[in-house]
């Protein structure tokens, strides 16, 4: 049985946690979102958010880390039980990125992964395509971002993958 | 007219264009997306991409980047004609993330970015939400990063908008 045919339909999983600071969060904004909501506390507080809070693109960029980690984590466990782990490739792209309500200076996010489809390439002989409905909780059970992540995934142990462009 | 009313379906604009260094790649993918590729250019010369490239979720963020600064100057400019600028709200998501050729350092990013649609808000009197192809491509005029973005944006100038969540 291959890494792939081991993925179960429905599988959820717990990618990571992340406790948001204010010093990280206008670090982000400076550089790639300098609105007053996500750099300033007064000007925050004064905004329809009720006080700083995180980019949406800082939330998204640290679901990227905890998947990162995740794959290390689960790359590690897989070797340890003696088998292959998933191979990830590139992604296809990402659909219906939400921010559906602000992160908070303190707020500590919780990311996890549901397996809602995987299918093979048909044009890429050896891969595979995943699909995670990926979403962030904070630390009082209120969703908080939430996207849809496709990714290239090795359905053979040997499959090359000298590919950037889509399915 | 309002602000809302000028804005013409079809009409691209350009948000800005972006230099990417070495530096900065492995900077945010220290932080975000520690895969070898985005860390170190041997590592990316031994991967499928060839050599060292951003993270997909760092040019993202500076398609953002290139967004806010373009709407700064937007704002300047409408009331330097004596305008009342458009006021953005937030942003009910994005669709479509696409990274379709890798961003290599000293790749320069131009984000344009389409009007597809424009439509007022069925349940925010006064708001409306705008539709934008958003698009990125390097020096070389191949397309590399492509995201349908959609915000919230005041059809009236007097328009409250302490909302945070989706239409």
């Amino acid at each position: 049985m291959t890494a792939f045919d081991r993925i179960a339909l429905g599988e959820t999983r717990e990618l990571g946690a992340h406790l948001f600071t204010a010093n990280e969060i206008t670090r982000f904004a400076a550089a790639y979102d300098p609105q007053p909501f996500h750099l300033d506390e007064e000007a925050g507080a004064q905004s329809l958010f009720g006080g700083l809070c995180a980019s949406g693109w800082h939330t998204a960029a640290v679901m990227m880390r905890a998947f990162v980690d995740f794959i290390g984590r689960e790359t590690e466990l897989a070797k340890r039980r003696g088998e292959v782990p998933l191979r990830y490739g590139v992604s296809p792209g990402f659909d219906d990125l939400k921010w559906l309500k602000p992160v908070y200076p303190g707020d500590t996010i919780t990311f996890t992964g549901e397996v809602t489809a995987k299918r093979r390439s048909k044009s890429r002989p050896g891969w595979g395509i995943l699909t995670l409905a990926t979403r962030g909780t904070n630390q009082k059970g209120e969703p908080v971002f939430a996207v849809t992540s496709h990714l290239f995934v090795a359905t053979e142990e040997g499959a090359q993958g000298a590919f950037t462009d889509r399915d």
